[in-house]
């Protein structure tokens, strides 16, 4: 979203096909909610090509890449790592914490799949659990996001979009942006 | 979550096979995020028994039911209803009133899968977009419910768990719950 610090969302664990579905919501919601970037561990250049169809579409900056090394990207992090996991501290108590660290460095957001190492849970620097009840890591990372950004993702300007939703009470209305 | 007034979640245009999944973990959202139970338009018995096991083992009340009816549910709610769709007003913009509306009243919100009939938005009285950006009905459903209960969800009671999670800085730990 431009802020200072970049925020990106590492996807772990994804097996083709059966979570191809999840995979892109994760990265839609990534983009959606103020990330800057996703990366996905794994084959899943049909999750990646829907996202990159979909900022084409309705604008960016949003950058989607696929990782065999998210170890890598982990240690190698130059900020600070959250791991969201129902096992992890709640939210409203590490919050304002993050959004300090944030201030001052970039973010890696770690999403799991069904399971992940527990080396993942060793290297963060904070294990945040959205609850520490069992639902969706979707869910999880849109609450984590709004929460991060305070709300102002909402309000961000898309550039390069090709199309806009113009909000209405009632019905459906996609409009062509005008060219510069 | 045993406010004054319910919070139902309607998840619309469960495809079977194709959707499992995503209506699972609206269904597990809706849960974790405060609202009292879940109707899901369609054949999604399977999903139904994934939320009622987690509900079985981390606890309630919280219910699913199946509808082959939901344009009566629509219809017939005797409350405020809330679409979510990314054509809708910006939540930023409407969820005060929305608040307000439930003090008063119990709230259904209607979830949709892909293409949600035209009906529904008319019959709603509020189209609520969570960004006006593509993305994933169980991030949208999960940063509404966050909005609408102001965080207190996340502070929520259960009632007959048999497990619960303890947060922990590192690593995993459940623990069977104190019988009465």
């Amino acid at each position: 979203m431009q802020t200072e610090h970049e925020v990106v969302v590492l996807r772990l664990g994804h097996r083709p096909g059966r979570d191809n579905r999840m995979t892109t919501h994760v990265g839609l919601t990534a983009r959606a909610l103020g990330a800057d970037s996703v990366l996905i561990a794994g084959a899943a250049s049909g999750s990646k090509e829907t996202i990159e169809d979909i900022t084409g579409r309705f604008g960016g900056p949003f950058d989607v890449e696929l990782t065999e090394t998210p170890e890598k990207v982990i240690t190698g992090w130059d900020g600070t790592v959250i791991h969201l996991t129902m096992y992890g501290l709640p939210i409203q108590d590490v919050e304002s914490k993050i959004r300090t660290a944030h201030r001052n460095e970039p973010v890696l957001i770690v999403v799991g799949a069904e399971k992940v190492p527990f080396d993942v849970y060793e290297k963060a620097d904070y294990n945040v659990g959205v609850t520490n009840q069992p639902h969706s890591e979707v869910a999880g990372l849109a609450v984590f996001l709004d929460r991060l950004f305070e709300g102002t993702e909402l309000d961000r300007e898309w550039e390069n979009a090709t199309h806009e939703v113009v909000p209405m009470e009632t019905g459906k209305k996609v409009e062509p942006t005008e060219t510069e």
